[in-house]
């Protein structure tokens, strides 16, 4: 097959496996770009040694043309956990992944179809946190577009409208400029809804001196980008302003230590320490950062626990807040590619203060 | 706890378990009343013989006050799985949804949590397929819903009107029937589109003769509904009459046929007997029906295959269907409810052909 698997089979070896069973279809995606949405039905990517992997399929999916792969096809009224067993390697341990079902699971492990059976996604989920050429060109363009969207969103802006109304206006946008939809619903966000992290847009009315916070993002070529940017209406609270300028400097602080070799936990704690030492620690009651690729949220996150240290290829999202509660709120989020010697920031939509009239 | 919980606690001791791990949001919510989605995090309700079941939630979940169940909490950092290992009686084997993920169920077999694992799902659906007096009359209730709504949906149609410009409309008008929203997305097909069961609406503008069929159904109050009706525009061409009367005859067949002790598959075989002796056996490419409730397609079919016996209180479709591609396509759909001594049948919009001028 091609390289991503590759890599993903040496990481298999380098945990001592020789097979893995594969059932995310993200991750199936990832190597053979067969993209399926299997619901109830099994859907597998068997990875074997010898190379010949293996692809299960129920007969109500379909595939492009031209699928090299060796594939084996079953009905409803298959016993398609005995097909798959047919290419398990019974003398080996078996790698499942973190999120196959007890219902396939367990009718391997009755059958004794390998001699164990462990967890082995870190393998894939590793492999798929360092991003090959394509990938980071695919990411780049991605955030490409969410870079035009927002100029477009704030353009949306004006006297007496409503979150939902800005935000139903949002996926039309993100069409005309190329991308395939939403990698998630987008959160808009007036005064003190801000403070909630999660807020769904709902019927609040914009008024003067109200944070404007946009956290968007779009799908472009299969890829995901992820931006938040917080706007001021027509005046700047003496708060918001104070608050802004602490957000913006825990992101700037954090990218520019960005580098290979320094741990994630380094990056939210720089963050981290700007805000709570102006008191604000309270108000930051969230991680500084996820990874992101195919999936907007994919394993791997820049959090005080993660020591993981920066390697060249993973993107992830550095986006530090501040939240209190009934007032306002203030998040600055970029994209980043860690590079040879440094980063790349996706993003090049402006971080300045902005105060829209 | 309520009954629900000890008919599913019984038939966990019938198969020899005192003990299961349900993950099945919506299993939870049937017994507890209280749903989450809980996306990646774990979300657990443990059945315990001695009655002292433990539902374990994320910091994260939000649950209405006053939930008297008892309750375990824990953080993203938490090792949540060691604390529903306390409360596993390890002396015992554990029964597991059929849902339960790798990552949340090896942990549980390495650590030798219980003297055994099994699937043990079936004690769970089975119970659901078998519906209370509460859930009767919500099913009721959201298919009256339906056939309000297909009233409505047959007046949207017009001269150039595309399936897509119908379908976007029906949400709204399920809405203001007082549904909270779809159990499944519309399927509106014009002609040959109906020739594929899971069409999707598209730009297909409606011509003379063809024929409209419409797959749809509401949540009210939690519960599904699930019709489907097929009308002619304009104009009836024989052969739409000639498949009409037939799916017509093997709807109203097999429900003629339903009540406790018969086995599903005669059901199926009633309505595709008739099909195939008019010579369109190859048109009729799925089963009968399913089951339904809570969720739009719950465990239990109406198929060739499936022997269980029909019992009170049973709820599924019967929808046969002649498909003829490139060509047209019937299917007529009720939901029907298994009664002591028959059937009742949930839908009661017309299904007389019907043609819209």
């Amino acid at each position: 097959m091609n390289t991503r698997t590759e890599r993903i089979m040496k990481a298999l070896e380098e945990r001592g496996l020789s097979q893995m069973l594969v059932v995310d279809p993200m991750s199936i995606y990832y190597m053979t770009g067969i993209y399926i949405e299997p619901y109830e039905r099994f859907f597998g990517l068997l990875l074997r040694k010898n190379g010949e992997h293996v692809l299960f399929l129920n007969n109500l999916f379909t595939i492009p043309d031209g699928v090299e792969l060796k594939q084996v096809w079953y009905s409803d009224t298959d016993p398609v956990m005995d097909y798959v067993m047919e290419y398990i390697d019974k003398g080996s341990k078996l790698g499942v992944d973190k999120d196959i079902k007890a219902r396939f699971l367990l009718p391997l492990m009755e059958n004794q179809a390998a001699t164990g059976f462990e967890n082995s996604s870190l393998a894939v989920d590793l492999t798929r946190g360092i991003k090959d050429e394509e990938e980071k060109d695919k990411m780049r363009a991605a955030s490409k577009v969410n870079d035009q969207a927002i100029a477009r969103f704030r353009e949306l802006v004006k006297e007496g409208i409503t979150e939902k109304e800005i935000a139903d206006q949002t996926l039309e946008i993100y069409k005309e400029l190329g991308a395939e939809g939403f990698s998630f619903d987008p959160i808009v966000s007036f005064g003190a809804n801000a403070a909630d992290p999660h807020h769904m847009p709902d019927d609040t009315v914009l008024k003067a001196g109200d944070v404007i916070l946009f956290d968007v993002g779009c799908i472009k070529d299969g890829y995901c980008s992820d931006m938040t940017r917080t706007f001021c209406y027509k005046e700047v609270t003496a708060k918001n302003k104070e608050i802004y300028n602490l957000v913006l400097n825990a992101n700037r602080s954090a990218i520019a230590k960005i580098k290979p070799g320094v741990p994630l936990c380094e990056l939210d704690k720089t963050a981290r320490d700007i805000i709570t030492e102006a008191g604000y620690g309270e108000g930051f009651n969230h991680r500084l950062g996820h990874f992101i690729g195919l999936s907007e949220h994919e394993f791997g996150d820049v959090s005080l626990t993660n020591e993981t240290k920066a390697e060249p290829g993973m993107i992830f999202s550095i986006e530090p807040g501040i939240y209190l509660p009934g007032d306002t709120g203030v998040r600055i989020e970029d994209l980043v590619l860690v590079t040879e010697d440094g980063v790349e920031v996706l993003n090049s939509y402006t971080k300045e203060l902005q105060v829209i009239e």
